[in-house]
C-alpha cells in the first residue's frame, strides 16, 4: 500500500465556546475538549484510511490552560504514525481570546484509531510520510514508543 | 483604524455528517449547513473585529450538491469586505466522500455581520486587505455591490 | 395532479429563545433562525407533497430586528408556489417579548424545497391554491420570478 | 385583574420526529413527547401571565398511539383555567403520517404552571375566558376539579 | 416465566443541572425532569424484560421542590409490578445542593412501559419480586390499583 | 479538614447508547465515552469537595471493548485519592447488552479534578477514606504515583 502525506489527513476544527459547554464559572468542561479531540482524530483517520474507524486509546491529556465562554478553540490534527491497522493521530488544541487576540496552548494529545470493515474487523491502512521537521520528530517518537510496546 | 489581512479572520471548520443532521434518506438538512455557515461567519467576524457580532443578512444560498451521512464537510470563511460597522464574510462549503476521496462544492455564500458593543449598538471595524488573486476579485465585487446599494 | 390549498401545508412553529441559542449578549444566532426557517419549510413542503424533500435554495434573508433570551419566536410557513418538482415556501418569523406582549417582525423568507423519491430523484408535486389576498400577491410575485428565471 | 381570552395564550408547536428522538424500532420516546408538552405549556402560560413560570404538576398522560421517524407532531396548548397564581394548560398532541396525510390523536394532557417573580415567589395571574363550546366544557371541568381539591 | 428481583432492573442516573436545562431564573424545566424519568423507566424496563419497550402512560407527577443550575439530580428506578406485557416502574428523583450537601425530594412517579417485539406487538414479561419492606408496599399498592382498573 | 468516605462521592450514571452517539456501523464514539467519564468525575469531585471543579488531566484510556446502539452503559466513579486542592477520581465503565444481559468492561480511568473558588483559584479539599479492599489498593497505588511525581 502506498504511503500518504500528513497533508491528506490534516484536519482543522474551530469551535466557539458557548454557555452549555461550560460550568457555572464559565470554564469549559474537560469532557467537551476530549470529545472535540476524538472528533478531529476520527475525521483525520477516516481521511487517511478511507475507512470507518474506532477509537482504541487516548494517551494522557493535561489541560494546560482553560478556555472560557466566548473563546475560540482551534484544533489541528493529522495521522503521525501507523501500524498495520492502527493510526496514531496527533492533535493540538489552541485557545484564542478574541477581544485581545491572545493565544494559548490548551493541550496536545495522541489518540489511536483503528480502521475497521463492516463487521468491525481491523483492516490494513496506508503508511504515512511526515512533511515538516516537527512532524518528523513526532513520527520518530511514535516509532520508538511502538517498538518499546512491541518488546513488552 | 489599521487594515487587517484576510489571514486574520480566515477560519476553517470541519464537520462529520451524522444521522441526526439528516432526513430519512440520509441527506443533510439545508438548515444544518446554513447554521454552520453562520457559525463560521460569526467566528471570522469576531476574529477580524475583536468584537461580539450579530448576523445582519445572508445572500441567496444555492445548494449545488448534497452531503450524506458519513461525508466530511469543510467550511472556509474570511472577511472579504467591510463597511463602517459591517463585515461581509465569504464562506465556501465543500463535501468529501471519505471512501472515494471525491470532493464536490456544496455551496458558497456571502453573509453580513455587524460588530456591536454591550448595548447592541454597531461599532466601527478595521478594513480588510485581500491576499490572493481570488480574494481581490471577491473584494472588488463586494465593493461594487456596496456602491450600488448606497446609490439606491 | 389536483391542486392543494395553502391550508394543507400551513405550519406553525413556536420557539422559546434559550441561552444556548444566543451569543454572550443574549442575542439569538442568525444560524439558529435560519435552521428554524429550513425546519418549517421542510415540514410545509412534506405536508404539501406527501414526499421527502430537500432544500434547493434560500433567498436573501435580512434580519430586521433581533430576538433575545426569553423571547418567543413564532414562525408561519406555507407553500406559495410550485414548479414541476419544486415548491417555494414562504416563511414569516415574528418575535414576542412576553413581559410586554410587544411583537416585532424578525424576517420573512422564501425557500425552495424539492420533492424526491427513495433514490433522491425529483418527483412531481401538486399545484397550490392561494387562500387570502396576501397569499395571492405572494403567489403572483413568485410566478413572475419563475418566468424571469426561465427566460435567462 | 382583567380576564384574558384563550386566544392570548393559544400556542402551536410543530415537530418532525427524527432518529435521535426514537428507540431502535423508530418509535418516539415518551419523554420526548412529555418535554414538548411542558415546553408548549410553559410558552402558553408565559403568554397568558406575562411572567416567568414553573411547572407545578402534570396530570396522568396516556399515550394512545405512537409516533414514528418521519411523522409530524402538532401540539396545541392554551390556558384553560386559573387559580390565584396557577394556570392549568390544556395540551393536545396529534400525529400526522405525511405520506398518507392520516392523522391520529397521540394524547391530551393537563399541566399546571405557576407564575413566579425574580425570587421564585408565586404571583397573581389574570383569569381566562374560554372561546369555544369545547373550551367552555374544559373550563367547567377544571373548575369542578379545583373545587373538589379545595375541599380536601 | 421465572420472576426477577427488583435488583435486576434497579437503575441509577445522576444529572448535573446545566444552564440549557433551565429558564431565565435558573430553575430546571419540568419537561427536562419528565424526560429523565422516562429515560430511567425505559432502561429499567429494558433490563427487566430484555426487550425494547414503549411508554404507555405516566401517572400524575407533582414537582414538590425545584432544582437549580449546579444542583445534582439523582434518579433511582425499578420495575415494581408487572402485568402480562406491561411493567410499572417506580422512579424517585432527589436533588442535592452540592455546596451544602442538603438533599430534597423533587418528585416520585409511576410510569407504565410495555415490552414490544420488532413489529411493535406487546410481548410477555417476567414477574417481579420486591426486595425491601418499602418495595413490598409499593408492589401491593400497584396490585390493588391494577385489580381496581381491571374491574372497570 | 475532616476526611470523607468514598461513599460521599460515589456516583452512578446510566446511559442508553442512541444512534447520534455512534458512527455508521452503530459503534459508540470514543469521545462520547470520554465526555461521560469527565461528567461523572466532575459530579463525584463536586460531591466530595462541595466546590466547583475543573478537569486538570486524564490518564491514558484504553477502550477494551465497544458499545453499540441499544447497549446500556453504567459508569461508577468516586474520589480515590486527594492532594491539597486536587482529587483523583476513579471511573469504571461497563456495558450491558440488554437482550442477553451480557456485561463487559469498556474501560477504567483515572481523572484529576481541581476544586476552585469563584476567581478560579484552587482551594483545599478534604482527604478521603477508602471503604473496600479494592478501594484501598487503588488508594495506595495513587499515593505511590503521587510520591513518585513529587520526587521528579
Ligand atoms: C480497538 C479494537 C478494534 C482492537 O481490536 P483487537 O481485537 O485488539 O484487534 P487487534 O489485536 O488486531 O489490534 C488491532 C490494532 O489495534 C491496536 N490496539 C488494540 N488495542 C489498543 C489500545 N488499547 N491502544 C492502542 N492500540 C490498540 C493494536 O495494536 C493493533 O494495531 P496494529 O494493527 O497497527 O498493529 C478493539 O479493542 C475494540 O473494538 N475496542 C473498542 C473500540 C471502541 O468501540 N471505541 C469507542 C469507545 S468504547
Ligand atoms: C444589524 C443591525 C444591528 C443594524 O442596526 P441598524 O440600526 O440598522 O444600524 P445601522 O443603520 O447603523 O447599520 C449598521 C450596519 O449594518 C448594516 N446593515 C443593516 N441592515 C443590514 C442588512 N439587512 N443587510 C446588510 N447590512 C445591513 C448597515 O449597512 C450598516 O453597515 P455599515 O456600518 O458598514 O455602513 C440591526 O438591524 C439588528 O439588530 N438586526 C438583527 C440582528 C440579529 O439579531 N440577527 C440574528 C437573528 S435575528
Ligand atoms: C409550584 C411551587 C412554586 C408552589 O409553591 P408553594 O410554596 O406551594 O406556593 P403556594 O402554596 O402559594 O402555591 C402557589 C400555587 O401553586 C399551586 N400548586 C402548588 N403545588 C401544586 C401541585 N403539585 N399541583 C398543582 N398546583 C400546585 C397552588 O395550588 C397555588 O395555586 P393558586 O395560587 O392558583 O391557588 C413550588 O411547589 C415549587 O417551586 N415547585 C417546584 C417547581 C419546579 O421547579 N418545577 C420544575 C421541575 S422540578
Ligand atoms: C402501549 C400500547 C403498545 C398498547 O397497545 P394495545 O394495542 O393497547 O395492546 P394491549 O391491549 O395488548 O395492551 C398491552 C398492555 O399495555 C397496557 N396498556 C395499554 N394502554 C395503557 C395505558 N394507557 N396505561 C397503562 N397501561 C396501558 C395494557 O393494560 C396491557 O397490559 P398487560 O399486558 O400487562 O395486561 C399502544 O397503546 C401504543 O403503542 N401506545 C403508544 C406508545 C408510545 O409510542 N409511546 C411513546 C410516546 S407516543
Amino acid at each position: 500500500m502506498e504511503k500518504l502525506s500528513t497533508n491528506v489527513s490534516r484536519t482543522i476544527l474551530t469551535k466557539l465556546v458557548l454557555p452549555p459547554d461550560t460550568n457555572h464559572l464559565g470554564t469549559i468542561f474537560g469532557g467537551k475538549v476530549l470529545s472535540y479531540i476524538d472528533e478531529i482524530a476520527a475525521i483525520a483517520a477516516m481521511k487517511h484510511s478511507g475507512k470507518v474507524v474506532v477509537t482504541a486509546s487516548i494517551d494522557t491529556v493535561n489541560f494546560l490552560s482553560s478556555a472560557r465562554v466566548g473563546d475560540i478553540l482551534t484544533l489541528e490534527g493529522f495521522v503521525i504514525s501507523t501500524g498495520r491497522t492502527s493510526m496514531e493521530v496527533y492533535v493540538k488544541v489552541e485557545c484564542e481570546r478574541f477581544k485581545t487576540r491572545e493565544k494559548s496552548l490548551t493541550t496536545t494529545s495522541f489518540i489511536t484509531m483503528v480502521a475497521i470493515d463492516e463487521h468491525g474487523k481491523p483492516v490494513p491502512v496506508p503508511g504515512v510520510i511526515p512533511e515538516t521537521e516537527h512532524e518528523l520528530e513526532l513520527f520518530q517518537e511514535a516509532q520508538k514508543k511502538r517498538a518499546k510496546l512491541a518488546k513488552q
